[in-house]
């Protein structure tokens, strides 16, 4: 077990309205999630503009420093949807109609309905493999270790959740959360001297303000729980030596 | 007023809990939304672990291409908080007590509860101008165009809202917004021409179900409302061509 690898991903978002504000995020913690629970570790996200330049640098430092890159984002009908052509001159290829997509695309619209502007969403790099859309059928794509997806929540979680069989995870990190009304300053020395207990156990400190009173949660992470266990114990021992009641979270 | 430069900022959002899934990031939609309104653009945001070379990566490459960099998170009193040294590394700057950012926790706390691990908050890089905290008084601070912020969104935003009448802006961007019951892919021609017509405007399309009906919403961006009517116009008559009705949407 503890000699699985570990195994990185990282997210590029590709869209103005999550830039200009006008979105709120909404594909980041479920990929995070999912990831997670795939054995597969989010170790940074990117959320960039419908910019060429900007999608390509992202998503080629990306694909060089990680296992996995998931983007979201771009690849609808309309003339500001230029995701599938910038992955295609990121990775050098030629970038044209994907007969498989386009029949996926016909089958699913009635003749007439079938517009230009709906093709181009037949439109991959040379090469790449589809995803399937179970929502609204236009497939998403594979380049390499590139996973390209639409920027809405339910269409994309649903593309994920039939990719995520075919991931190669390491270990899922587990996670232990214990919270304590005490101010973090005062856990602080006590926290660092767990963590020098034991540096390979992640131990993160998450103030918070619940019902008027200030509060901190502990959050321990390591693959295996079995180490996990004598932190949490110590974590438990400080809050208590503190005037503190530990309350295990869910979170 | 359209030869006002173009003000440009990148966000670094420093935390292990956004990666994990564990938090839903609250500070991006902020600071989108409030440099929109100062006349500055969010041009990327990255979401980085609590880890050095990360943090010094994403920090050097965004404060070269932009005029502002933000980051979030990783200045509290534990052991995990480790932005301000990194900055400080960063910068290639030395790292240490900063006199006047202990006055204000010396004031803030009662003598006994002076801690080592609180006073960790008044180290900062040398030279660096504190940035004031009006809910908890651990001051952030800037070094350069770096503005070194919590990653508690309350607090975060408090202290954004002191600094931001000292940010130099351009012009802010005005959008309108105009939805209607129609698929994107029967909109997309006629927005193609739309954009061609001014290219300078921003015109995206963002595709939603609500109460079960698909539609789509186009939101047209520029400094320059008088520029955004025409295209606005065009939509709306597009819209009523294919059968749709346009509604003016408040996003």
């Amino acid at each position: 077990m503890s000699n699985a690898p570990i195994v990185t991903a990282a997210a590029v978002i590709i869209g103005n309205e999550v830039l200009s504000g006008r979105t709120q995020d909404a594909n980041i913690q479920f990929l995070a999630t999912a990831l997670n629970d795939t054995g597969i570790r989010l170790m940074e996200v990117r959320i960039v503009a419908d910019d060429e330049n900007a999608i390509i640098a992202a998503v080629n430092q990306c694909r060089q420093a990680h296992d996995y890159v998931f983007t979201t984002g771009g690849i609808g009908p309309t003339h500001d949807d230029i995701t599938s052509a910038t992955i295609a001159k990121a990775f050098g290829l030629d970038f044209g109609r994907n007969a498989e997509a386009e029949a996926i695309l016909r089958a699913h619209y009635k003749p007439e309905d079938v517009t230009e502007a709906r093709l181009r969403m037949a439109n991959t790099p040379a090469g790449a493999e589809l995803i399937e859309n179970p929502v609204s059928k236009a497939p998403g794509f594979r380049v390499e270790n590139v996973y390209v997806l639409p920027g809405v929540p339910r269409i994309m979680q649903a593309m994920f959740d039939g990719l995520k069989h075919g991931l190669a995870g390491g270990e899922p990190v587990q996670s232990v959360s214990i919270a304590a009304y005490l101010p973090e300053g005062l856990m602080a020395a006590g926290l660092s001297e767990l963590q020098e207990q034991d540096p390979d156990v992640e131990i993160g400190s998450y103030p918070f303000a619940r019902d008027g009173k200030l509060g901190c949660s502990i959050v321990m992470r390591h693959p295996d729980a079995a180490r996990i266990e004598p932190i949490a114990g110590g974590v438990r021992k400080l809050m208590r030596g503190l005037g503190g009641e530990p309350l295990e979270d869910d979170a």
